[in-house]
């Protein structure tokens, strides 16, 4: 069993074009008379279904203090639960053919399994049970925390690179609960015992909470009639639990980060703006924000790639990427490798003419036209993989979208204009929104 | 009236040098019934007395989403209450010619007042009587809020030395509440509410959460007896509340924050360390601490100074401090202003300079001697005000520490050695636990 949180990557911006109609007037949305959500995506392909649970809680979640906790309940939900000893659900997935996997990030945890589609009612019942019945004692708990602990100890502590992406976030988000890292603060993460992880599990675990997202080769009243005699048993708990989040103050000043390690062989720059989400943006906004971070940073073709690695050379590196998937304000990221002997006060110069271009001179209409049929085509290719396909649907529905902006992407894609991009970059390249990251060699921190 | 909320300054370091067995000896420290602290400080040179009262709660025990809150109450204080409708403890204190004041830091809250010494008992029935017994109505709460958004806007949103100020602090304190400012954010404040404010109140404005101190020309059993039949009437409330205050993980990258606005003038330049406080340093290091701050940047003969101003002159002012008094990690900070056209890059590099001296050179034995004797010899010249000896003793226990701790401060300045200055230097000038701070003219941000 592999239970892993995951860094949040590129934003997931479904949609279809051509043909897109059909196929999502297919998906089919329900209510549970509990409050659970069910959303069955027709993918008839194969005879395999993904099913997958989304509860709306992740890290910025966390009550304060308890940082971590959201990623520990993940660890925790794959212990035994009062019908089934630990390893039974994984082990069956796995004697039946299938796969799971289960991710926390800073809006929502989920857990994931794909098997032959004539085994989802078995899945259905597991992961119904483990909704409400998850056994919790300190012989659970306590053991799993040192695991906790070693997974960050490897994956952050021992890596400067993940050291500064904690500092730049920490930076950037001065109140906001997305400045505090997924897996939680090693010292918090240390004072989490089992009353934390019952407290936790008993509000958030609950079916007025949860997602059910069921792709594949089935029909929709066939999944509701299974989701009703599964899911459909667990009692309605109470009121969805509410996100009390903080608020970020206004940012007036750019903060620089500079994180210098002898582990450091390769030096890198990373600028983070902050920038609404596709649920706090105005319409449009988060559409030319992704069209944007795309023109500035997607791809070989992109202004960074084209000025910074092939022309000046300076980079031998660049990029750029819009998380749009958040439930409040969010982050667009620029970052660069320099190349050998460029210092990455020159690399930041070189990158922020390159940004400027975007706010002073007109966007070029042809490089916005390919964006956005790339963008759009990407959503298309990803939608081949019928998980890619499920997650778009619960990452949305879980961080405050619906599935109709899911199904009328695209089209809000294509209606994107020069000037929208123009105004994005306007309003939010906005250097004293953003932090910027230097990875440096020991001794040469700026 | 006047109610003020106070930036933190040097920290308060009371002690005697000479006679001070004598003096200390005479401090009397009782507890009430209802568990209030009561410190008597004879100061028999005037028929006047000082009367403060101190609550453990300050801005950093703001509950989370509530920031100003502890300001905001100091404000509601000078409202009426159900025995003294608003105005007539003020106006009395102005008709008998007494002095009053109050502020709220990260820390503590406090009241003061300074009177002849034979009204003493009718300064003690009023504060004991608003200790509980405020009103607090909509009509009164909210046109306050208004007044503190006000006060913010003047102090903080028009200025953009103190708007960097925030942002230095926010980035220094990545999880503390240390890093909200003590007025608290602005979209914060203007949630505050009645309940807010009554929660507050009830829960902090208590007996056992309070410290008495008075100083003057009184005797301790009188103001014993004074207490009991003022204060003592007051039930007891509760335990007294607990400072659930969220940790600083590891700091392992320097943050630069700029700020440039085309209000700023005079460019300057800021460093603030992230170092133990009396109350959390190991025996001996806060002492140490203190005095490196001095040898660093306390007057016109201290190192910066010297260098910066004196012989390169790169600045036309540097100085340094240690905030000593917090209940938590607190700051050493390191400033200084730049001759005109010298870039504050280029003043870095000059303060980093120095800085590293006191990490790498010994320390010079004479400017050691020197800067405990001045240290030593300021806390005694500001016991010649009566209103510094009470606030020494009040913002020494306020922040966790005893009367002892007070008593014995010269003493363990003395002990102070080199190798302290210099393991100071080397424990705690990290840069990786700093934040620099560059304030610029528009234009012209780093």
């Amino acid at each position: 069993m592999s239970s892993s949180f995951s860094s949040p990557t590129v934003s997931l911006t479904p949609g279809e074009a051509g043909d897109a109609a059909r196929s999502s007037a297919n998906v089919s949305h329900f209510k549970l008379d509990n409050g659970l959500e069910l959303v069955v995506i027709p993918d008839m392909r194969t005879p395999v279904v993904t099913h997958m649970v989304w509860y709306k809680n992740g890290s910025a979640d966390d009550p304060v203090g308890k940082s971590g906790i959201a990623h520990f309940l993940e660890h925790l939900m794959f212990k035994g639960t009062t019908n089934h000893p630990q390893g039974e659900f994984s082990n069956l997935v796995a004697e039946l053919g299938g796969q799971e996997n289960a991710f926390t990030s800073y809006d929502y945890t989920a857990y994931f399994q794909r098997i032959g589609k004539e085994h989802l009612k078995t899945l259905m019942a597991f992961e119904a049970d483990r909704m409400r019945n998850l056994v919790l004692t300190d012989e659970v708990v306590t053991p799993e925390r040192d695991v906790v602990l070693e997974e960050r100890r490897m994956r952050t502590d021992n890596d400067p690179a993940a050291q500064l992406d904690e500092a730049v976030q920490a930076a950037l988000f001065a109140h906001h609960p997305y400045g505090t890292p997924i897996i939680g603060w090693n010292h918090e993460i240390e004072s989490l015992d089992r009353n934390d992880a019952l407290h936790y599990y008993d509000r958030f675990y609950t079916p007025e909470n949860a997602i059910l997202i069921v792709a594949g080769d089935v029909e929709a009243q066939e999944v509701l009639a299974l989701a009703r005699e599964t899911y459909g048993a667990i009692p309605a708990c109470a009121e969805p639990p509410r996100r009390n989040r903080t608020k970020e103050p206004p940012h007036r000043a750019h903060r620089l980060v500079s994180l210098s390690d002898e582990k450091v062989e390769q030096p890198s720059h990373e600028r983070v703006f902050l920038v609404p989400s596709y649920r706090t943006a105005q319409p449009g906004e988060a559409e030319a924000l992704e069209t944007l971070a795309y023109m500035i940073g997607g791809g070989a073709t992109s202004a960074l790639y084209e000025t910074l690695v092939v022309e000046s050379k300076l980079a031998v590196g660049a990029g750029a990427y819009y998380l749009g998937s958040a439930v409040d304000d969010t982050r667009l990221w620029v970052y660069a490798t320099p190349a050998p002997g460029v210092s990455l006060e020159r690399l930041d110069a070189a990158i922020e003419d390159v940004l400027k271009r975007f706010i002073e001179q007109p966007i070029d209409a042809e490089h916005l036209a390919r964006a956005k049929t790339r963008l759009v085509a990407d959503a298309i290719y990803a939608q081949d993989s019928q998980a890619s396909l499920a997650r778009w649907y619960g990452e949305a529905l879980a961080t405050g979208l619906t599935i109709e902006d899911v199904v009328a992407w695209p089209e809000r894609m294509e209606a994107v204009t020069a000037a929208d991009v123009t105004a994005a970059a306007k309003n939010w390249l906005d250097k004293r929104r953003s932090v910027t990251g230097f990875l440096l060699p020991a001794e040469d921190a700026a």
